[in-house]
């Protein structure tokens, strides 16, 4: 069984905190001095690992392994969100080269560019696996700061190097771990979630439109006012939506914009946010058919014309059931009757790998179900046999 | 009886409305060049009328009649909102000079700064009501770029300029012009509103506190989503207020802010303002004590704590009996049968004036009840019918 050394992947988890420190947790972003330092310094490991390590031209992170036969990737992110955690994307990659030190041979690791999202969406493994093309790497600029995506490859010494794509027939599959970002293990005193499916994600943008006035002449019966044709919308989703979820369905109204947003000005215009997220295809459809027939129905008996606008639709992805059972027997036999099989409720890189290889997540417990924050934490005990439960794994998967 | 020059009524109120014009009204924010030239202009029309026209310090205008005996005070506002109507506030100019040229001596004329709050809250008939002092002077800004009203007051020729107030015993009372900037008169077929109150606005800024977190991992039970509970709040006093709010009532949600706002992200704070409007108390503190009930409510049922914080109430302005029967008495003599007794739902100075002398407010018909937009307008015939009336009413008063 593969000989996981637990301080040493501290240490490293440690180290890779150092760049870009920020309170307890990092502030790496994407293509930032110390997220291009990371890389560099992660480089390193790959190399003292035994791996032929490089970034390519999307600023993917990999470490390849030589010798024959069908391999296990492995990896995660090196970036960070804004002001946020030490371990999101960072346990995934010393995870994957704890797992190539420690099983040997037959081990890959992959580092995917932006997961976070500071440039685009999921670029680095859209990059790898055949869905992003060189226009819309033109287009896309930093969200903060604006920086061009092209100069901030250039930035990072890559402009003009060849971005890698996936090679046929190299892999058996790829692996990836990451903290949970819920409270499902740490509440019940679990250890080790295997994934079952990435949920999707279907983003609405919602308008109503109304008749801007004056909020102290316009009588009641006369407004159009589309602020509260939204609050009655979301007030009916609040209501529906139970019924007809799934046991894990989320769903969330992020932004509410009112225009102009005067105290005394009826709104005559209004924008609303709106998601859900769901691993089953007959619940996202199900809630989508609902979302449009309680438009419809706002349409049909409301005084403010109100138009959906689809902003996404992701598919759910599911996971390699072989590679679930790997999972599952390593996490029996480290953390016994502690194993969960759950879906993920927030998007991974595991979601495209799984268009061109058998794919798999496993999931260590997040101290308060917090991420995307600088608090967000997981124990040394848990972040130690996280890395046996996967090393365990990676090295069944690769002799299964 | 009075005799009033519709033609010149008209005109007038034409060459007024180029100082500032824009598309069919006009942008005249308070001492900008273009209301500064205004209130110029209007002076010398005053003193053409036979007043003795000034500036005080604080911007006010007024037009001085000579002679003995108590007199009665006519005028309303020079500035506009931005890119606005042309009649807001220039109609009771207007008539307010059209009533010193036609009924003669015995009628002051006051044009008000700053009603349309660019720089503060009624400071014109505050400063001549002994309403405002020179901290708050000292304090105020214009709201869109900032400059000091001391600067503005300066560059308007203003500073060091003595601020008027009213003289006591000078007045039988005030009466102030206005368009309706509602729909009830035009939509009545009526010409002549008489108002009866001016309303409170009681404004209130409610927040929300939950818990910012990720919109995919958090589950439905487990969240706080702070903008959740002020929709459930607003579904509430939509479902609530209708049954004890009074005929004329308004009630308004002018602004939602959700933090932070992203697709992704569940609000862990949220921000309404919220107002309603009456003329009359009791209804006042029935929506104020229902507001606070379900507040509490909401408090002791959510999960997302909530505060309410009152940033204006104030009290309905009754206007002045004898004063109102003098208008009711004009406008039956010429629009017979299409007098309305109604309460303004909009403030005004007169809410002002009469806490210091008998007030009363007059009414014409806005086409398509709209106001604070440029297509604001009243058919030349309206605007002549109520220069009629008012002059009228101003002699009636002066007489009575």
């Amino acid at each position: 069984m593969a000989k996981v050394d637990g301080e040493r992947v501290l240490r490293d988890l440690r180290e890779l905190a150092t760049f870009g420190a920020y309170k307890t947790g990092v502030h790496r972003p994407t293509f930032s001095d110390e997220d291009i330092a990371a890389r560099r310094w992660f480089v390193g490991k790959l190399e003292e690992a035994g791996l032929q390590g490089s970034i390519d031209g999307i600023g993917n992170v990999y470490g390849l392994s030589d010798g024959p036969g069908a391999k296990i990737l492995t990896g995660s992110h090196i970036e960070s969100q804004n002001h946020a955690g030490w371990l999101d994307g960072a346990l995934g990659m010393i995870y994957g080269l704890e797992a190539a030190r420690a099983v040997g041979r037959g081990v890959d690791v992959a580092g995917w560019c932006d997961e976070e999202g500071h440039f685009g969406s999921f670029i680095g493994s859209r990059s790898f696996t055949g869905l992003l093309d060189d226009d819309e790497i033109d287009r896309l600029a930093n969200k903060y700061d604006g920086m061009p995506l092209r100069d901030a490859l250039a930035k990072a010494g890559l402009a003009g190097v060849p971005r890698r794509q996936v090679e046929p027939g190299r892999y058996k599959g790829f692996i990836e771990a990451h903290i949970e970002q819920g409270d499902t293990l740490i509440s019940s005193g679990l250890k080790i979630g295997v994934v079952t499916a990435i949920v999707a994600i279907w983003q609405y943008r919602i308008t109503a439109t109304g008749e801007q006035n004056h909020a102290g002449t316009t009588s009641m019966s006369r407004r159009r006012d589309a602020g509260l044709a939204l609050v009655r919308l979301l007030a009916e989703i609040d209501r529906r939506f139970p019924e007809l979820a799934g046991p894990r369905t989320v769903w969330t109204t992020g932004r509410i914009t009112l225009d102009p947003g005067a105290p005394s000005i009826i709104p005559g215009r209004g924008e609303v946010l709106f998601q859900f997220r769901d691993a089953d295809q007959a619940v996202l459809d199900r809630l989508d058919a609902e979302l449009r027939r309680l438009v419809d129905e706002a349409n049909r008996t409301g005084r403010c014309p109100m138009e959906i606008e689809v902003m996404g639709q992701s598919r759910p992805a599911l996971m390699d059931e072989t590679l679930q059972a790997a999972l599952e027997a390593a996490g029996e036999t480290h953390a016994p009757g502690k194993v969960l099989r759950m879906p993920s409720g927030a998007g991974h890189d595991a979601q495209y790998l799984a268009r061109v290889m058998p794919a798999a997540m496993m999931f260590v417990p997040s101290i308060g179900g917090i991420s995307h924050h600088w608090t967000e934490n997981t124990s040394d005990e848990d972040l130690v046999l996280g890395a046996q439960v996967y090393c365990d794994a990676v090295e069944r998967a690769l002799n299964g």
